[in-house]
């Protein structure tokens, strides 16, 4: 591609509205330009690296045995009513009405669409399994897009959904697109962790997120420092043991904590570690009350809760409710004493605590020289946040924290939309049956820019040759000099003959402007076309690496396919 | 592919709702499903062929020096209000609003998107011209969404735009866009004609319609019997040279016309041809009453009529205006005697009737002995369709007539949007000018529906090599038997290391229900694999000619490379 012939319209400056690196950049380097907020054009390079990410896509897909498709993006409410999701989707569902008053949705997720085909095209057991994908655009009003691509409101996505006839069946499957998504992101060049994420009711291993490693991301992961054990902090069982210490108990006693209502302010009162206080929340769990206890230093993960109780909703109570319940404010709630209407629930670690604090069910009153198992009963459970420094869940090294982009999902879904909607088969004995299903996503477009706020430095970007958009950069210096024009076009036609991708600089304009807008851009071979032309010698430079040196243009062609193979 | 993997629900019977042969087969052969009106999703053997058109296209952009980019489906409202179509769109434009109640358009088009682009992004002449195209899903509300894929409301379309700074370089862009064009529909194996069609007030020569010929087609092209030439019948010149008879012209007088309004209730009563007759239509063009003349035997063409008075509007007078401005009813109007308000314009071939028959602006009154230039003057020019059996226009051959599907179409579309929206360069002086623009459409999925509706036979599709979903299609009769199934399985592996796109029917199925799907389908050459499996040897049958022959297993390979290089 010459690049008097197409359109990278790079900028010097930052823009103002972008925060990260790789909005910036994408921007700076005339990747991508903003149409309305979370709302983007992808200018010819931007769309030549989306491609090549898709052909990365699309290639792993088919080696997992997915095959393409292509739904549509105008979606008839109906189909969405069937499943329920028209009204429990929320804004981010974007609706419209066509002329003649019909609802619509723009396609934000295809399961409706791919069940109801399903529905109607396969009835025996024996046309199964099947995995179908398309790579297509997706539509979410997002209420605060932001990032650029990270989080858009209009956007590319490989969405793929297998259809099973028995269990095992989608977890060959799901292992495989598992195994395809491993994969992709890898052949992306990028530092990623597949982590154990939130399934509702459905367990843990049932759906992995993808996550690239970032400081801007939005999810917390939990992971071994030294195996491959990653989940969602929201996800990650905890498995100490706790061991009780060897002093005496005390005899419990109440003592007024005028004001303390915070761990930190009962502990600091009381001039006691916050690791012997009980945290006592009180939780409306679907209908009833249970009140769930966790030491003063740890967190309690109100999904853990939920699992525990197979709820639909888990919510903390108001204070009106606790007042209500408990006859004290919520600063004051403790295990002790409390009616038998009130289930009372204990995370491991409290079990372990000798001589503990707590709160007396009395506005301004707390118990002192708590003592479990003596003072109350409890069921004791896993229910409180993984934190740094606990073992990892697998039993290898310890737990860090990282933050991660979700680029990548990976979900059994079961029977919950082949059942709303009649996805049906006759199995062998010609029974109906609901279809078990899967489902796959990728954010390709999320990927993208995923790719680009890892590989940059103070310069542009780095792009890592699988997905750069082109492999070779040829800048003739200046191209009113012949010999350098000539040569320059020479080198180009060359390559292109040799089916090398290259970028051709041959505007009019000054070396350094040139030479800004490479680095910015980022192709991960140059090739600089300048004085020594006349003696046949150009300069070779890695990107990367800033490594460059010289050599006669009989050569150059051979040393940029050596390079480019490494 | 195998096909127990993959998608491909055919159907014995012809769907209800489709009328046209490309609908019925693409719905029969499991290409495509209907997902709300107009809107369809294609399964895994439409979406290959799509792909495959959109190849090459790919590859003809490419060639002719356009560059891919990828622009949004939500279009800001603002841009539409800038460009002034908001507002004259219609219907077709589907509109919504965001969750902050901002108002969008689903690109039904992408002109205020890349005007405002280029506006923000080009500032020189010396970055034009610039030529970028996408091939994009667009959006447009159909009044009746109708023949499947043919017009739909959800389709994929590519569409090009260049930016000039000079009409010799929009000239040039635009003969290699048509040049690309014709490439195109020529590798998808389409019977088209390049049709000169209505440009408005810019000219013929600058627009052209790329018309698949097809007697379902909308459009009616008058095309030369012997030469290129082709124009959309509402534009088509007619450039017959008339010759008055030498019949000696008689004296005018008046004739009684009771109840005879319409030309032949007229020629009837009066016993003339209607080649005699003088038709006299009162047209509102723009704001003023002008009576044009045409003979009786031929079609005022109201765009001629236009373009000759540069009018914005041009509508037939209601019969209200038509008594109060000619003081008598529509069937009874004629040129003689007219108030000098009233413009009298006649195509040529009125001033050659000799004793002709008009009417006398009088109800129920015609003049006969009529001889225009002795009896009344008018302006003559070429206000008429052209007509089967015309001289071409381009002075070869004779015109006829065919139907057309439109599937591409080039414009020249000048300043319109760069004024309307402020995309201005600066040119060589330093002064500010308007970018001057083409745009070049091409309709990839109707490209495809246009395909289905040429190549078919009674038992399905014959898709052109060029564009069919897979080259081969291996057939394994019986997959219970281990000769066949292993020889298939060979078969499929060996043509797959060739890079050859193979199709296997690996399906418990019986073998008629096999043939049939896969005449259905019609994928070009079919290999089956049956009874002689065990001798090595496969039968090897054209889709196209039915051509079949056997042939032994270690030549079927080298045989399929020779039928498909031909």
């Amino acid at each position: 591609m010459r690049q008097s012939a197409t359109l990278i319209p790079t900028l010097r400056e930052v823009p103002a509205d972008a925060e990260v690196k790789s909005h910036q950049l994408l921007v700076r380097s005339g990747f991508i330009r903003q149409n309305a907020s979370g709302v983007y054009s992808f200018l010819p390079l931007g769309k030549k690296v989306l491609q090549k990410v898709e052909e990365i896509v699309r290639q792993e897909m088919e080696r997992a045995g997915s095959v393409e498709l292509l739904m549509p993006a105008l979606q008839q409410a109906e189909l969405w009513k069937e499943s329920g999701r028209w009204y429990s989707y929320g804004p981010e569902l974007m609706r419209m009405n066509d002329r003649h008053s019909r609802e619509f949705a723009l396609g934000a997720t295809h399961e409706e669409v791919i069940t109801s085909l399903l529905r109607d095209e396969v009835k025996s057991y024996k046309r199964l399994p099947l995995n179908l994908y398309q790579i297509q655009t997706k539509f979410r009003d997002e209420k605060r897009p932001r990032f650029g691509l990270l989080r858009g409101r209009e956007f590319v996505m490989k969405d793929a959904y297998s259809f099973h006839a028995s269990q095992e069946s989608l977890d060959e499957v799901y292992d495989k697109m598992y195994e395809a998504y491993s994969r992709i992101f890898e052949r992306c060049g990028l530092n990623f962790r597949a982590v154990i994420a939130d399934s509702g009711a459905m367990g843990g291993k049932d759906t992995h997120e993808f996550m690239v490693l970032s400081e801007i991301g939005e999810d917390t992961i939990a992971y071994s420092d030294t195996s491959s054990y990653a989940a969602n902090i929201e996800m990650a069982p905890v498995v100490t043991q706790y061991k009780k210490s060897n002093e005496a108990p005390v005899e419990l006693e109440k003592v007024n904590t005028p004001d303390a209502r915070t761990i930190e302010e009962v502990a600091s009162f009381l001039n006691v570690e916050a690791s012997s206080c009980i945290k006592s929340l009180l939780f409306k769990v679907d209908d009833r009350f249970v009140l769930v206890l966790a030491r003063g230093d740890h967190e309690i993960n109100d999904i853990k809760v939920k699992n525990y109780f197979e709820a639909t909703v888990v919510e903390l109570a108001t204070p009106e409710e606790a007042k209500e319940v408990m006859a004290a404010q919520i600063g004051s709630l403790g295990p002790i004493q409390v009616s038998e209407k009130i289930e009372v629930v204990a995370d491991h670690a409290v079990k372990a605590v000798v001589n503990g604090v707590c709160g007396a069910n009395e506005d301004g009153v707390h118990y002192q020289g708590v003592n479990p198992e003596r003072d109350f009963t409890a069921t004791y459970e896993d229910f409180r946040f993984i934190q740094e420094g606990d073992a990892s869940p697998d039993g290898q090294g310890i737990i860090k924290f990282a933050k991660g982009i979700e680029v990548g999902h990976v979900f059994k879904l079961g029977t919950r939309y082949s059942e709303a909607m009649g996805a049906t088969y006759l199995d062998e004995n010609g029974r109906s049956q609901p279809m078990i299903m899967g489902c796959y996503g990728i954010g390709v477009s999320r990927t993208l820019a995923a790719i680009a706020e890892q590989f940059n430095d103070e310069k542009g970007f780095v792009w890592p040759q699988a997905v750069a958009p082109y492999h070779v950069h040829v800048i003739t210096v200046n191209v009113k000099n012949d010999e350098q024009r000539k040569l320059g076009e020479t080198l180009y036609n060359q390559l292109l003959d040799r089916r090398v991708e290259v970028l051709l600089d041959d505007r009019q304009e000054r070396v350094g402007v040139k030479f800004a807008d490479s680095d910015l851009i980022g192709i991960p071979v140059r090739v600089t076309v300048g004085k020594r032309a006349s003696e046949g010698i150009v300069e070779v430079k890695m990107r990367q690496t800033g490594e460059s040196f010289e050599v006669h243009v009989d050569e150059v062609e051979s040393k940029i396919m050596e390079m480019l193979a490494k």
